[in-house]
C-alpha cells in the first residue's frame, strides 16, 4: 500500500460549512489512523483537530506529498494556487454534488481515499496560464490561473475596446464587456457562460472568448496552447478595466498597461479515482440526456 | 358538477405505447362511470374498449364538448389540429414527464380530470398560425400550426436564400438552412434550439428565427402577432426547399412559390389544472435552478 | 410650411466633437434663417452661437416644440431623458454613420430638416421603462429608460443570484453576471450582445435577457409590455450589485432592496424622414446581406 | 525564378461564371508566356483554350506540380479533393471577394502568381478528415474532408439521436438536427453558423458541433486532432439520416451503420502570398471592427 508514498497529506477546506467540517474531521481521523501525517492551515478551525500539524496556508505544500481539497471547485482552484510551485498532486472531495474538479463524493470518502492511498488512481496533468501585467517601466503583477484570466470593464462603466495580439500578430479589437482567456479546464466555467466551446482537458489549446461583444460576429477563437497573447485596453475617461484570475484575485488595468498571457511553466497534477470518466462528468454536470424540450411534433 | 358541460369527451392518443394504453383505458372507464360519453378514433385499439363510441378521427370533434389528449406534446399538437374548427377545449395528460402542453400527470388522472369536470380549471386561449403556399395561379396548400411553420433546405442540398417581407416591407434575405416562424407556444420547441427567445404564451407576437444563418448577425426577430409574413425561396439548381408545420406535415416549395404566414382566425383553447403556473413548467422543463456549471472560483 | 408648428427648437449635442460642432453651428444658422427660435444648453460651447437662447439643459424642453439631437444614439438617449415629461417630439441627426435612433445624415441636414419642418415626416411613439429601487422603508430612486434597465454584479465580484417575479409569479433565480430588461428600442443595443432577440419597435413587449448565465438553458424571455417585473439580488459577502439605466445612470443595490420595472406612463415621440424604413436600418447596422462566411462548398 | 519548380500547372475552375472564365483565360495565357505547361479538365470550356493540355479532371494532379483554383472557397474544396493523393500544393484566386481559402484577388493575378512562381510564398499544411461509413459486413464508403463531415436528419423528418464515442469512450447522445465534425479550416464555415468556435488553422484539433440541439446545454466540444470519433444514428421509422462531406458528397446512413471520423493520413498544402495574415482574413470576412451596434449610451 505504500508504493505511491502519500505519507504527509495536506487538507484544504473552507471552514464555515458544517458539512465540509464534518468531512474534514472524519477524513483527518481516518488518515491519522492510517499513520499518515495530516497538515492543515493554522488560521482555520481545523487547526484544533487532534493530531494534526498546523502551518501557515502558503507553506503547507512544503511539508506534504499529497493535497486533498474538500469543497467545491472554488476550493480546488484555491488549492491549485497553493501547490503550483510544489510538485505534490491534488485530490478533490466534493460537498455532495460532483464538481468538474472535485470528484470524490463525501459518502465515498473512506473507500475513495483508501483506493488513492493504495495506488489506485489516474494521474492527470493540467495546463496553467501565467498573466503578466506590466506598464512601460516594470512588471506590476504576475498571476497564475487554472481556469481563466478575465479582462473586463467595471460595473458602472461603458463598453471598452480590448486590443489583442497573438504571437505578435494583431487579432482584433474586441468592443464589449471583456475577454476571457480560458484553459481547457476553465472551458466549462465562465467561458461556457459566455458562449465558449467545451475543450477536452487533454487538448493543448487556449480559448479567447469575448464577453457580450458589440460586434455579433466577434466569436470565440481557439488557439494553440503555447501562444503568446497580449491585451491592451483602450481606456475611456468614464470606464475602468480589471483583470481577474480564476474569479479570485483582481487588479485594475491602467492606461498604458499590457497584459500578457502565456502557458505557465508549472502544471497541476490532479488525481482521479481509477474509474474517472471526463465525459461522464460532463454529462452529469450539464444534464445531458435530460431532455428538457418538448418533442417537436 | 355539471356547470361546464363536458358530457361528451373525445380521447386522443397514439395506441402503440403500453403506458398510454393503460392510462386511456382507465380514463375511459372512469369517465363512463361518471356518465360521460367517451369518443375515440375508429382506427385505434381504443375502439375496442367497452362502452366507447368510435368515429373517424377527423370527425371526432363534431360529437364532443371536450377533448383529452394522452401522450406527449406531439399528441397535443395532433389533437390541436383535430379541434381547430370545433370550439371544444383541449386538456392534456402526459406520459409521466410533464410536457409544455400536456400538464396532468398519469398518476393524477383521476383527481385531475375530476377537478376539471367539476369546473376547477384555467382556460387559456392560444394563437394559431396559417401558412398559405401559393404560386402565381393558385393556392396550393393551406396549413395551420400551433407551434411553428418551418421553411428549410433539403438534407443533401446547399444553403438557400429565404427572402422575407413583413407587411409588404422587405426584411432580409436569410442565407442558411432555413427559417422558423414560431408562435409563443412554439417558442419553447424548435425555435429555442435555433437560438430563439422564450415568449410568454399571452404575448401577441411571432418570432422569425433563422436556422444556422450564414451571416452571424442574422438574429431572431420578434414582430407583432398580427403581422403578414411573406417568404420566397431563391432556388438553386442543386437544392430543394420544404415547408413543415408543427413538425408533421411537409410540402415542397417550388421555384416561384410564395409562402404567406399570418395569425389564424381560429384559436385553440387549453384547459389547465387550477394551480397551473407557466413559469413553473419552464423551470421544470429547462432544468432551471439545477446549476450544472461549477462556481467560477 | 407652418402646419406642424416647430417654431421653437432645442438643439442637443455633446460639444467636444468638431464634426458635431460644425453640424450644430450650420443647423442653428439655418433654423434662425427660417425664423425659428433656437435653444441650447447654457453649459455648452453652443451657448456662444449668435442668435440662440441658452438655458439650463434640464429646462430646455419647457421652451420648445421640437428637440433635435446631433450625435450618436448616446446623445439620442440623453435627449430622450430631457423630454420625457414634455410632449415635444425628438429628431436625430447622426455623425456620419446612421444610428438606430438618429437617422438624418449630416450631409442631408438642410434638406432633411426642411422636410421635417414642412410636415414631411413619420411620427413614432416608443415605450419607456420606469425602474423603482426601494427598500422596506422608502423609494430610493426612480429611473426611466428608453433602451434598458440592467442589474449586474461588480467587476471584481462573484456571480450573483437575481430573483425575478413577473406579475407576482416567481419566474427564476438567474445565477450569473446580471439581467437586462429591454424595450424593443433597446433590443438592438446591449440586449443583443447578450443573446436577446431583435424586437420590432411597434411590439408591445419587454425582454428579460440574462448576462452570462450560469445555467445554459437560462435564455431570454419576452413578456407583454405591461408586465410588472420585480428583481431582488441575493447578496454575497464578496460581491456587489448595481443597476444601470440606458448605460448612463447607476446606483448600487443593497441587500433587501427591490427593483421594480414597469412600462412608464410617458412615452417618447420620434420623428423620422418620410422614407424611414426600420428594416433598412437593421440591414444597414447589422451588415445583413454582407455575407462574411464562405460558401459551404 | 525556377527554385520551386511549378513548371506544370493545373487550372481548376467552374466554367459557367464569365468573370471566372476571363480570369482563367488571361491566367493561362500568362503562364504559357512564362513557359509553363497548363493543364485543364477536358470537360470544361477551358479545354478549348490555345496551348493548354486537357485531361480528365480526376487525372489532372498526375501531370502537375502546382494546382491553381479560380473561384470561391467551393472551388478550393473541389480542388483539395483532386489533389489529396498527389503531393502538389494548391493556390487560390478568388472571384473578387477574398475567400478564407482563395486569397489572391483577380486584379492581382499577374503580380500575385508571378510572386508565387518566383518562390515568394508561404506554404501551409492543413489537416483533412477521413470518414468511414460501415455496416457490420463491410466498409460502404470512405470520404475525405477539408472542412467538415456532417451527419444530419432529412428535411421532412423528425429529430434524431446521434450517439457519439471518442476514443471508445461514450460522449453523449445528441438529440437534434445533426452533428458537424469540423477541422480548423472548416471552423469558419458551417460549424460557425451552428455556434462552433473559430479554430486557428495551426491548431491540432477537431470540433464536434451539434446542429439545433434539443438540449440547450449540448454545446460544441473541441478534442485533440488525432481523436477517433464514432457516430451511430438511432433511426426512427419516420426519419432518415445523411452524411455530407464538405457540403458536396452525400450518402444515406442506414440503421446499424457506423460512421468513423479520424484525421486523414494525407494533408493539403496551401500556398499563400508572402504577406498572408490569417487574422486579417478573419477580420475582413467577419466584418470585425465594423461596429454594427449602437453605443449603449
Amino acid at each position: 500500500m505504500s508504493k505511491p508514498g502519500f505519507n504527509s497529506i495536506a487538507l484544504i477546506a473552507r471552514d464555515h460549512d458544517p458539512q465540509v467540517q464534518e468531512t474534514v474531521t472524519s477524513l483527518a481521523t481516518m488518515l491519522i489512523g492510517l499513520n499518515r501525517e495530516v497538515w492543515v492551515a493554522d488560521d482555520t478551525e481545523f487547526a484544533r483537530l487532534e493530531g494534526v500539524h498546523a502551518v501557515p496556508e502558503e507553506r503547507i505544500g512544503d511539508h506534504c506529498d499529497l493535497m486533498i481539497a474538500v469543497g467545491g471547485d472554488g476550493t480546488m482552484l484555491q488549492a491549485a494556487h497553493l501547490i503550483r510551485r510544489a510538485s505534490l498532486p491534488l485530490l478533490g472531495i466534493n460537498r455532495g454534488r460532483r464538481g468538474f474538479l472535485a470528484d470524490i463524493r463525501p459518502n465515498e470518502v473512506e473507500s475513495g481515499v483508501a483506493s488513492i492511498l493504495s495506488g489506485q488512481y489516474l494521474r492527470e496533468s493540467r495546463m496553467l496560464l501565467t498573466a503578466t501585467l506590466r506598464n512601460e517601466q516594470e512588471v506590476k503583477h504576475e498571476l497564475h490561473a487554472l481556469n481563466d484570466i478575465v479582462v473586463q470593464r467595471g460595473a458602472m462603466g461603458q463598453m471598452l475596446d480590448f486590443e489583442v495580439r497573438v504571437d505578435d500578430a494583431y487579432v482584433n479589437t474586441h468592443r464589449g464587456d471583456g475577454l476571457i482567456i480560458s484553459t481547457p479546464t476553465g472551458s466549462t466555467a465562465y467561458a461556457l457562460s459566455s458562449g465558449g466551446p467545451i475543450m477536452q482537458p487533454g487538448l493543448n489549446a487556449v480559448a479567447m472568448v469575448p464577453i457580450c461583444p458589440h460586434t455579433l460576429s466577434d466569436r470565440p477563437v481557439v488557439i494553440p496552447g503555447n501562444s503568446h497573447i497580449e491585451i491592451r485596453v483602450k481606456h475611456r475617461f468614464d470606464a475602468d478595466a480589471f483583470v481577474t484570475v480564476d474569479g479570485r484575485i483582481s487588479d485594475e488595468i491602467q492606461a498604458g498597461d499590457t497584459l500578457e498571457v502565456t502557458q505557465a511553466i508549472d502544471r497541476i497534477t490532479l488525481l482521479h479515482p481509477a474509474d474517472y470518466d471526463y465525459f461522464e462528468v460532463l454529462r452529469s454536470k450539464l444534464n445531458w440526456g435530460h431532455y428538457g424540450l418538448p418533442e417537436r411534433a
